[in-house]
Order: structure tokens, then C-alpha cells, then sequence
């Protein structure tokens, strides 16, 4: 429904790397895009001071350690959660019972049951008008939007092969010190949660398709890490390997590691379909690349296509040709949508649901990986 | 010297392209640097509507149509022109005069003699505390900081050649029609002026060095075009060659043009020296390419570095490693650089007398261009 | 043992596309290396006139139909084949037992109990002097040699990952016809055996490791193709990926594909390791990509090596720095290397006991595909 | 004239750089192409034991210190000048006056008197039917000849600008000894003539249209070297930069240094048309980059093809699609277009009148750059 009257009360709980990011996007999607207007009224976060600070330099009129009972104001319409994972599904389900529009920065939750959970009442307080929405801002790279365009467009013909690949290196020195993200107890899972999710949220989304089943191997190569109590064994995969079958015939695999060395933030995609074929990495975020099969032999070839068009996904807001985006501008590019949900625009996307089953493959490669590399199924739920 | 009490009072004048892009950067500045708090206040147009709308938009606090009652405000201390390059002198001029910072988009005048007056200006400004800076924006590149950083820290060696190659295509159609920017009366001249002067600003900021003699060569490929009054002549450039000799022995090239079918915004940068070589391309805006002499013949190459690390310029107030920055990220660094300045940290470059340095360039390179190429020599001037 | 006095006798067995290469590279390996003379005496095909044609083109004094006889005559100290590999045993072995000197074109052979009689017999001639050789020309890469010696140098420091992908594109089209290519018994596999094999070898080349298990998927996208019976059913793969665990600690992935569209020959290899990594591409087979550790962080990045330095293996024979070679000069060097080993130089490699390992490995990965992905050990076997 | 019964006796006059490259072509070329048989004679040089040691190697049947009794000799028909340039002209004629085809490598001559002696003795000697060539490998890099015809079709409609970049790093080193390449009186010119020769033949070669007038700037970096008799003074340039005007209305830019750090042999070219464009680098061989202005904006880019089809030129003497050809195979290439003019194909070019136009445009060049850089015409030549 078109919102109407006076703006949108905003309240942002966490305000490490991901309130940082969210909350410039909130500092900047009305002076971008044609949504409807926010007044960012309240950070949360458990250190008072700490987050006192953070809500005045980001621009927030306030600053709680309570997200109850920010969530219980009446001048708070979104909330936007971006708490570490383990706090995804107590807040979440708070907001909506209380009437509140949710984003859940990714991944839903830590385990599937508290995603199935999230799920179920997101369903339940759509039918209230409520959005409920997950932040995979990887779908907001303008480069992968016109992707999924033209592989819906047909593009690429049948698609076929889907290759995802996130590297990351900070994790190849041996010397780097155990930490939280290195517990499974804390974390879940080592790269196949942290970089992994994106890799399958980008496979469902490109290919519009379901994961029928996954084989996978993982490993850690270093083995222990010294921590603040001497040594200690590292309990999640360093690199996980993954192929996976499609609903639609096609074939994808997933690769993650934390220990390619040189690869900063390197989620590569390759996609071959029978007519086309597209290839993306996100160390060039700008960048698209796409061959066609209908260009004469002797002209066949990647095309390196600079997503800076009008005519590209989210560049209406923006500026002229070849003025380049930036990560950061992603989440702007999220709330746009997120706000044009809420105001009657199309539905919004990834939900609760597309979260929860991103987290069922990832359970479900865990699974192979613990089996030594025995395909398991995915088909038959809901 | 430091700023203390309350926030810095901001106002902006122009609201189209530039004055977007400054909006934004003052919006988010102080969320992203250590920075003096600053309050914007005032968006100045010519149109009333429109202004107003724009002021809404971008977040300022009131819109005016005079650009004049806006900098005698009390409440304004800091004013910053993103008018069409004719009224610059005189904003700046006003603003200096009235006791206020000033900060102005390139190029600084469309006149030598205007630019010699606004130079004079700012360095009697100077002595009252008054900050004029001119807003070359890609000198806050992180890639192109990072660039002048390792050619002063003497990493190249002697710098010998330096290539700047400056294309765009947007004037490729000989259907695109007739606008002022293509009447010298109106523009001063194509892409010499437009693209060119970022490449001057580039020449002297990398090189840390004067232009001593520019020879040139200047062409117009599509003579006339279709306006509203039917045929015209285009009066102005659209593609100028020059090569730069440097006060410190080295040559420079300057290529600039508008016809460079498939190149949205290809600033291209190419430092050769004696002991290493740099390249860049504002296309690629987070990578720059390192090519050392040291070492061994069997290893050397170009090396892309992906400018997102915590050493690099700027960068301590975005993201972790990896995630990369954006064109209008530059006119943040940009705000945090002269606001610092305010602030009484580093003295705020380029001023009004790099701008005025670049003019003359500028008006040498189309002095050689007008006599068949004949060097022109810019010695001797203060 | 060094060679004295006459040039040694060559015959080729194979005169289509290998039997080509091959043959270029016997005319131009004495012109480019220090090596034993050779004689290029005999060309061997089933096809008199055909045969005939090859012989005079490629250079060789005589042709003929028989390749035993060819192997029997006295002045024949060289037995090259370039046969489809079914008749790669029959032909080495009887050369073998004849006293000859066997180059064999990659794979080894159909079987691994081909070649198991054959690795055996080679161990046999080796008593007696005799060199037998296996040709997977790719180790001839300067580039891929460079990344060899870096590794083995221990620049890498402990190498962990290590990605090949090898991807064709002459199957994309569901209409290109049926070919013994795609029928099992004949071709035994589809890209595994096809392109695979190159994959492997560099596996066990670049590490200097054993697999020590494979787990594995193959899929075949387009199940049927019309040929001249009619519509046939496909019974090999067109793709397959699979997981490698290797003796030295480090894993190792495998992706081969002729269904990648606009991939026209893209054998892509990247080594991740403690210390630093590397990236190539033979659609660039000049270059080696190379990021070391070592580096600032303000500073690290893969810089692009030109591999055409005298420093560079097998480049002391060719052109000053920057002079690019060919893909089919790597048949040149693999010769020069067959040669010098003849003549006493270092030993052949690879040998026909790495043939047969990476037969088992390609063996492995069959099973594993077919047991639903599970992995596959390989320990024990000499 | 189609060449009938016996072979086509060849010599080959110098043994060094260039005498190598030759006389593999001359092994290669009836293997690989459709070409008259050729037999490889004599090959000559001024050291008695250095040319008997070439000749044995690189497959001569004898060697010679004279060139003349060489030429005279009846069993030789085509005469391949491989000498420094100052003998080219004299060598040339003798063998044009004694009846006998003629290549000679580029440069044609080290003075326009001798070119112009030289073309003129063609034009006379080709009513004999007698093939004189000029040897501007480049014309036959595939990548370079498909641009050529891709302009020549109207694919980038009215091409505006062409920009090559000839750059090289040999001189780098400031403690690089003298040389007789660094003396005018030797060499004729420095990078200008050994780089930019290449970089005016192409600009002939892919707009088809002369120079009408040019306008340079040279410059020497480092302006004395270390050498035998002690330190002497450079007198030719480590660089030039020239900007040229076409008859077709089009500009072009040369650029040529020896200074380039990190540039082992980067000829870059990029030509700019109303309706498409071009990038190419002679580093990568077998790539090219086509952009086209009619994809729609959002699907704009440049286009990277693999030079390896069968469609593209020269490509169908060779191996299957994504096979990549080598530096040294231009001149396999270049003999085939040699051999098939005196085979009565379609006339040899380079001619050596195109040889004597680019030496009258470097000339000019020089000129420009001796006074201050002003333009300096070439019309009305024949």
C-alpha cells in the first residue's frame, strides 16, 4: 500500500560493518531514489557510549541499548537488524508480532529451525501488510540485476552451467589469531555460511531455479590457531566445495574459501547457457561480461559491458554514463526496494522464505561434506 | 585552526549534476571522517521549483534563489559553487570578500584574467584564515592518491614519461544535436577545457612539477550539427592532442576527446620512470597497476593492487579490505580534505592558484593548437 | 647417453592434427635448440595417398602404411605416435621391444591395463637405455614451467588450493551431430578423459603430489544428438567436477567442460598457497599471474608476468624479451626435452608411470561420478 | 605467374635477429600453407664460420660471405634481405637488376635518396614480373589484419582516430653501454625509426589512407651513456610523440619510446569510428577488441575475440579454434602472401613505394620536430 503522511520512524539494532553500512544507505536512499521518506529516529546497541557515538556520526536522532523497547515505539515502522546472526530470529519475530516492517541483514538465522520459524511468521504478518525482507545485497550489484535480466530474457538460451566462486584471504596466515568466527559452537560454519550464503542466494536468484541436490567437500587447512587461551582447534571449514543440481536441469557449483590468497572480496560467476554466456567478479563491481552465440564466428567473444547505463538496473538514481558505483551503494540500492515494497511497489525479494532455503542447501552441504561427498537430496520440502 | 562550538553552516549553489553530487558528499562526510560538524543549510538555484524540490531531496534545511543573500547569512560559513564555470569569479569573489570558506568545481574560470582575480582573492583570504580550494575530484581517488604517493616517496625513480588519455563518447553521433557546450562563446572550448583540465591537474599533482611548453594539435571531426535553429557550426574541439615539457625533464601527453566510440569516462594515467611504472584507469577507479625495475627480470610485471587496504589513501573511513568505493566517494574525500583544512589540519590543494597554473595551460595548449603546433612557452609567469 | 655421430631416425605414427604439430616440431626443434640431429624419415598412415600428401607438406623423406615395418627398419631410432589412443599400447610396446626410443601424445592409453603393460615395459627398456616419454605438451608452457619452478621453490610457500578448469565450447549447440567422441566404448569418456587428463597431469606436475582421493559429478546436458543412424543416445560426459585430496595436505579441484560457451581453449589454473599465489590462462599462454605475500599490504596484488624473458624456461632458445610464442611451440620444446634426454640430459618426464597414475585418477573420478559422488581413495597402488 | 616445375631457390642475405625469424618462415611455410615449393639455398653473412654454423642450424643447404656471387648464382630465384638497413638498398637493387624476387626486411632504407632508387627500381622490375616486398610483420598479425578488415568493410563507419603506441623498455637503464643503435649517424633515428616505422606502416595499412601533414615533439631522456671510448653523447630520441593528418579526414597519433618501463613490446592500437572501435596489443597477440555503437547502450562494450577461427586471416593454415599463434609466425604468414604473388596471387604488400611514403612521413616527423614542433606537410608528393 502507497505509504501516506508523515515519514517512515527507522530504527537500525547493530552498528558494527553492517549498521555502519545500512545506515549511510538510509542516510542516502530519499536523495537518490523516489521512495518514500525516512526519518532515521534510533541506533541500538548494547555498549551505551559506543553507540551514542555511532548514532551521532551516522545521523540518527537517537541512540537505545534497548531494541524491545525501540521496537514498542509507536514512531518506529521498520526495523532493521543487523545484529550478529544468533539475534536474527529472537528480534525478528518481535518486530513483526509488534507490527513492524523487518529487514534481516543475511543470513536469516543460524540454524533452520530458527529460519523456518522467521518463515512462518513473515507469512503470517504479510497478510497484515508487512514487508519482511532479507538483505542479500549482492542482488543490488546493478552488473548482477542486468545478469538476471538477461538470463530471464532468454538471453543465454538454456542455461546450463552456473559457476560461483567467493574468495576471500584473510585467513592465510597461520599467525592470524583464533577467534569467534573460527567456533563452530558461535559461528555455524566457517566460509560456507559467511561466503557460501551469498553464493547460493545468487544461484536461486540467477537462475530462478531450486537446488534439487548437493554434493560437497570442505577442509581446513590450518588446523589450530592460537587464541587468548593458548592453542585451540579451528571447528569450521576453511574452504568448502560444492556441486549442485538444479530443479531446471542445469548444474552449479559453489566454491568458498577464506585462504585464496590475494582475492580480497573476489565473488566470481560464471553462467554458460546453450545461446549465451555471462562471467562477474565483484573486485570490478561495475563490470559485466557477456558472449553471445549469434555473433558471427570470427566476432564471437566476451563483451566487458560497464553497468553505467540509464538503462541499467538502479542508474536511473544515479549519475551520467560511466560514473562508476560503489559497494556501499548496494545497500542504498536495497532500501530503494525495500521502501517501494512497503509503499505498494512490487513485492519485495529475497524473503524469509528465500532465506530459509538458502540455509536448507547450506545444511544440506554440510551434510555431504560429513558423508564424504555423497549427494544428498533437497527435493520435498516446502 | 580548529573549529570549535557548533557546526559549520554550508551553502551550496547550482543543483544539477555537480550540485547533486557535492549534496551528497556533504551529507555524508561527517558520517565517514573525522571532520568539524557541519550544518547544511542552504541549496541556491535559479529556479524557485526546482530548487526546492532539489533542497528537499538532497536534505537541506532551506533553498534560495539568491545566491547572493545566501552567502550574507551569518549562519553560512562555508560556500560552495557548482554554477556554470561564467559565474564562478564572481560567486567566489563575493564569498572570499564576505569573510567565507569557499570551495569551487573545476575548472576554476572560464578566463585567465577571471582566474588571476579569484587567485589574488584567495591568497589575500588566506590571511584572515580563509580556506579557497578548488575541486579537482579525482585527485581523491584513492588509486590516484596512492599514485602520487609512491612518485614522491620516489618508488618510480626519475619520472621520465607521463600519459594521460582522457575519452569519452558521448559526441560520437553525428545526430547528436547542437548545445551550448559545443559554442566557444558559451563553453571556452571542448574537450580541452571539460576533459582536459582534469588531465593538467593530474600532470601537475603527480608530478609535483610546473609545465614549462605545451605544443598542440586540436581538430573538430563533426564541423556542424543540427539545433534548434537549424545547422549550426560546432566552434569548439572535439578531440585535442598535446605533448607537456615538465620543469623537472619530463614530458607529458595530454589526449582528450568526446568521440572515443565505446569509452564512457576513460581517464587513463600511464607514469613511466627509471626505476618503475604506474597505470591507471578511471574506469577500473579501485585499482592501480605498480611496475618495479627492482625486480628480477623473470618476475617483473604489472601488478593490479586493489585500493580498498586500510594503508590506502581515504580509506580508513570506509570498509574492511575489499569492498570497493564509488566515483561520488571522491567528493567525500574531497569535503574531508577541506574541512580538515578549516580545521587547521593539512593547508586545502588545489587552490586557486593550481587553478589558475592549470588555465594558463589550458590557453597554451589552444595558443599552440592555433599556430599549427608551434611549442609555446609558459616560463617565467608567477 | 650423449648421441654421436649420425642423426637419429624419426618416424611419426598419425598424420591428422597431433601428427601435424608434431611434425612442425621435428622440422624446427634442431633450428631452435641445442639437441641430437634428427633425420625425419618416416610419416605412418593408414591411408596411402593421404599419408603420401602429409609427408611431402610436413617435410619427411618417406611415407608409409605399415607402422611395423616402419618400426622394424634400422635407420628408425624414434618412434613418435600420435594415433587415437587405442592403439597407443600396441604401437609403444612393440617399439619398445624393437629398441626404440617412444614419444606417445597424451592420454597414455583407453585403459588403465594398457597402461599398466606399458609402464611396465618402459621401466624394462629404460635398462637398456631406451627413453619412453609421454606428451602432455602442456608442462611445455613457459608459463606454466615458470609457475612450476616458483612452486617447487617454495615462493608459494605451502600450497593449499589449487583450481583447474579447462572449458571448451564445441558441444554448446544441441545440433552439432553424433561422433565417436560421444559413444563410450569408443572415446571412454567425454571431457574427463579429454580434457581432464591435461587437468590432472598439472595437478601432480605443478605439486609434485599424489591424489590421494577424488570425489566426483559428471553430468551430460544434451542426451541426444541426431547422427547418421538417426537419433543416438550421448554415453559420455559433457562436464565434470570433482574435489581432489592430495598426499602433500592441499586439495585440488578439477572442473572440464566442452558446454562452455565462448571458452574456445581456456585451460584456467590457480595455486593458492601460505605465501603467495598464481593465475594462468591459456587463452593467454604468455602469461603468469603471480601475488606474493611478501608485499605491503598498501602494495600486494597479481602482477602480470610476460613470460618471454632468457631467464624464462625454454625461452633461451627463441626471440629478445617480448616476442610472444604459439601453442604449437610447445611441441618444440617437448621435443627438446626428448631429445636432451636421449642424449644423456635429464631424465624424460613425464613418464609412462605418470601416464598410468593419471589414468588412475581419471579412473577414480569415473567411480566416484558413479556412486553418487562419494569419495574415492587411491592409496596403496605403486 | 603460377611458379611451375622445380622449386623456387631462396637466399637469405644476414643471419642475425631477423635471419633467424626468416628462415624458420622459410622452414615452415610449405608446411603450413598453399605455396609454391620453395628450397632453402644459401645463407649469408660476412663471418665465414658464424654463417656456416646458421646455415647448418636453422636447415640451409649452404652458406655464403657473398652476397653477390649468392645473387647471381642460377638456382636462386628470391633474394630475403635480413642486413642491417644501410646495405638494403644496394643489396636490392643488385638483385632486382639481376632478375631476381626480392623481400627486404623494414626499415627499406636508413634515406628517402635510397628509397626512392629502391621503389623506382620495383616499378621497372615488375613489368619483368618480378615481386619485390617490403617486411612489415605486423600486416600479418591476424589480429591486425581482421581489424583491417573490419575498417575496410565500414564496420566502425568513418574512423576518426587512430592511436598507436609503440613502446619498448630496453633503454631504461641509465647504465645501459652505448651502442651504435644511439648514434644518429648509424641508426638514422632512434625509436622513430626502429618503433614508429611499424606505427606509420599500420596507420597506411588499416585506414588505406596517406599522411597528409604531421606535427612532432622527440625527446632524448637520458642524453649520454657509458661506452667503449668512455661516456658519449646520445643523438637520437629515447622517445617521440607526433600527431598526423590523414587525406581521409581522420587523425592519428604515434607514440614511441624505448623508455616505457615494464613495456616489453606493447604495440597498442585503438581506432575510433562513428560507428564502432577497436583496441588491440601486440602483448596479447592474438586478441582483439572490437566495440560496436549499434548493441543497444545497455549491452555496449568492448568485445575481446580470440583470434583462432578458421574465418580469420591466415588462421586456415593451422590448428583448431582457441590454438594461439606466436610472434614469430607473422613471418610464416608473410612468406605465404610472398610466395603466392610470385605464384601469380594477389599482388605482394607491402610494396616498395608504400616503404618509400612511410619513410618520407618519419622524415617528416623529424622535421617537425627539429623546429619547435610546427606542422609540416607531405601533400603533393607522388
Amino acid at each position: 500500500m502507497p505509504v501516506t503522511g508523515s515519514a517512515l520512524g527507522v530504527a537500525v539494532i547493530g552498528h558494527s560493518f553492517m549498521g555502519k553500512a545500512h545506515s549511510l544507505a538510509w542516510r542516502n536512499v530519499n536523495a537518490t531514489f523516489d521512495t518514500p521518506p525516512v526519518a532515521r529516529r534510533v541506533l541500538v546497541g548494547s555498549n551505551d557510549q559506543a553507540v551514542q557515538h555511532s548514532a551521532q556520526r551516522y545521523g540518527w536522532s537517537e541512540s537505545s541499548t534497548s531494541w524491545q523497547q525501540t521496537i514498542l515505539r509507536d514512531d518506529i515502522d521498520i526495523v532493521d537488524i543487523c545484529t550478529p546472526g544468533a539475534l536474527h530470529a529472537e528480534i525478528a519475530l518481535f518486530a513483526l508480532a509488534h507490527g513492524k516492517h523487518v529487514l534481516v541483514e543475511k543470513p536469516l538465522a543460524n540454524t533452520v529451525a530458527e529460519a523456518e520459524a522467521m518463515a512462518a511468521a513473515a507469512r503470517t504478518a504479510a497478510a497484515d501488510g508487512l514487508v519482511a525482507m532479507l538483505g542479500f545485497n549482492y542482488r543490488r550489484v546493478p552488473a548482477l540485476a542486468l545478469a538476471r535480466r538477461l538470463i530471464t530474457e532468454g538471453r543465454l538460451g538454456q542455461l546450463r552451467q552456473l559457476n560461483i566462486r567467493y574468495y576471500q584471504d584473510w585467513l592465510v596466515d597461520e599467525q592470524a589469531p583464533m577467534s569467534w568466527r573460527l567456533r563452530k559452537e558461535q559461528a555455524g560454519s566457517g566460509a560456507l555460511g559467511d561466503l557460501g550464503s551469498h553464493a547460493v542466494d545468487q544461484i536461486r536468484y540467477l537462475t530462478g531455479s531450486e537446488v534439487s541436490s548437493v554434493a560437497a567437500t570442505s577442509h581446513t587447512f590450518v588446523t589450530e590457531r592460537n587464541g587468548e587461551q593458548g592453542t585451540e582447534a579451528v571447528s569450521v571449514d576453511d574452504a568448502v566445495w560444492s556441486t549442485l543440481e538444479l530443479e531446471n536441469g542445469g548444474m552449479a557449483t559453489l566454491e568458498a574459501s577464506r585462504m585464496a590468497t590475494g582475492r580480497k572480496n573476489s565473488l566470481r560467476i560464471e553462467a554458460y547457457g546453450s545461446r549465451g554466456s555471462l562471467a562477474f567478479d565483484l573486485e570490478s563491481l561495475n563490470q559485466l561480461q557477456l558472449c553471445e552465440v549469434g555473433a558471427p564466428a570470427a566476432e564471437q567473444g566476451f563483451k566487458t559491458i560497464l553497468v553505467t547505463e540509464p538503462e541499467h538496473p538502479y542508474l536511473d538514481g544515479w549519475w551520467p554514463t560511466g560514473h562508476v558505483l560503489g559497494w556501499a551503494d548496494t545497500f542504498t540500492h536495497q532500501l530503494r526496494d525495500f521502501l517501494q515494497a512497503i509503499d505498494g511497489g512490487p513485492a519485495a525479494a529475497p524473503t524469509f522464505d528465500d532465506g530459509l532455503k538458502v540455509q536448507r542447501v547450506l545444511e544440506a552441504i554440510g551434510q555431504s561434506a560429513a558423508v564424504n561427498g555423497t549427494r544428498v537430496q533437497l527435493a520435498g520440502q516446502p
